[in-house]
């Protein structure tokens, strides 16, 4: 439903989203979201494409998002990546029916169009401040910040500043 | 989003609801529903594993559905070949998060939920009853049925009673 490239893709971004102080390397990114370096490199490529994110190669290279958390939708991030396919015409390539879907076609795009119009509505932002249990990527809280003190705050993140590590 | 296998199996399906007066050949059901006959076959033996179909060789053999379309729906059919996957646990393996999902991974399934529920409340009876001005697979009204008076009517389907051709 949700593909694979898709959910890797929302991985990446809320780690650079929780991670703004600097640019994170593929392999920063690759061993907090536990994807693959060959398909995280693909799927980070996209996302550059997008223009979601920046990426700078060197020492102190790395990629980082372009837009503040609170500014990026889900949606966005599924589009760059593999986008959500809408049933605009017939797919048996009816010319009767062109854009007046059947029921059939209706019902699956209308299932579509509820998806897409839930990721519309949902930030990055929403995605690592909503209180709970559990984090996005993180065992219980993520204990690399909690002991690095490079714990990055909501407020932090939704104002654009990071917090020096 | 909605597989190509999910889609022809509806429109496999959808077919056989609206032709329910006899069996359908595998080639009668890929002409009427654009699908190629190798990955109609595929389709047709997994509806069959899960019970939604009968297939029957020979001369007056074909595919026919087992329940009424009434009671058959959009959920199961899908459910049969290419199931929506929900998210159960962290995708990410993390212990602590086990079934508590993160809101990346609750967002996520919570749209997969609301698919399901629209595909579990839609009956393939409504799919071929609901007026408009297309009828699934048919080019503005399905030429064949008309020329040879098969065909069948929404009571009928709905009582199961098919028309003699």
């Amino acid at each position: 439903m949700i593909s694979q490239t898709a959910e890797y893709a929302l991985r990446a971004v809320v780690h650079l989203a929780m991670h703004a102080e600097k640019p994170q390397t593929t392999r920063d990114i690759a061993r907090a979201t536990h994807v693959p370096v060959p398909y995280l490199s693909k799927v980070l490529q996209s996302l550059g494409r997008a223009g979601l994110i920046t990426s700078q190669r060197g020492l102190h290279g790395g990629s980082a998002l372009v837009k503040s958390p609170a500014d990026l939708t889900i949606f966005e991030v599924v589009d760059a990546v593999d986008p959500l396919l809408r049933i605009r015409k017939c797919p048996l390539g009816l010319e009767s029916h062109g854009s007046n879907l059947c029921p059939l076609h209706r019902r699956l795009d209308d299932a579509m169009a509820t998806v897409e119009k839930s990721f519309q509505s949902s930030t990055v932002l929403e995605l690592i401040s909503e209180p709970g249990p559990s984090r996005p990527l993180c065992a219980v809280r993520c204990a690399d910040e909690v002991l690095s003190g490079s714990f990055v705050t909501v407020s932090d993140i939704a104002s654009g500043v990071g917090v020096a590590v």
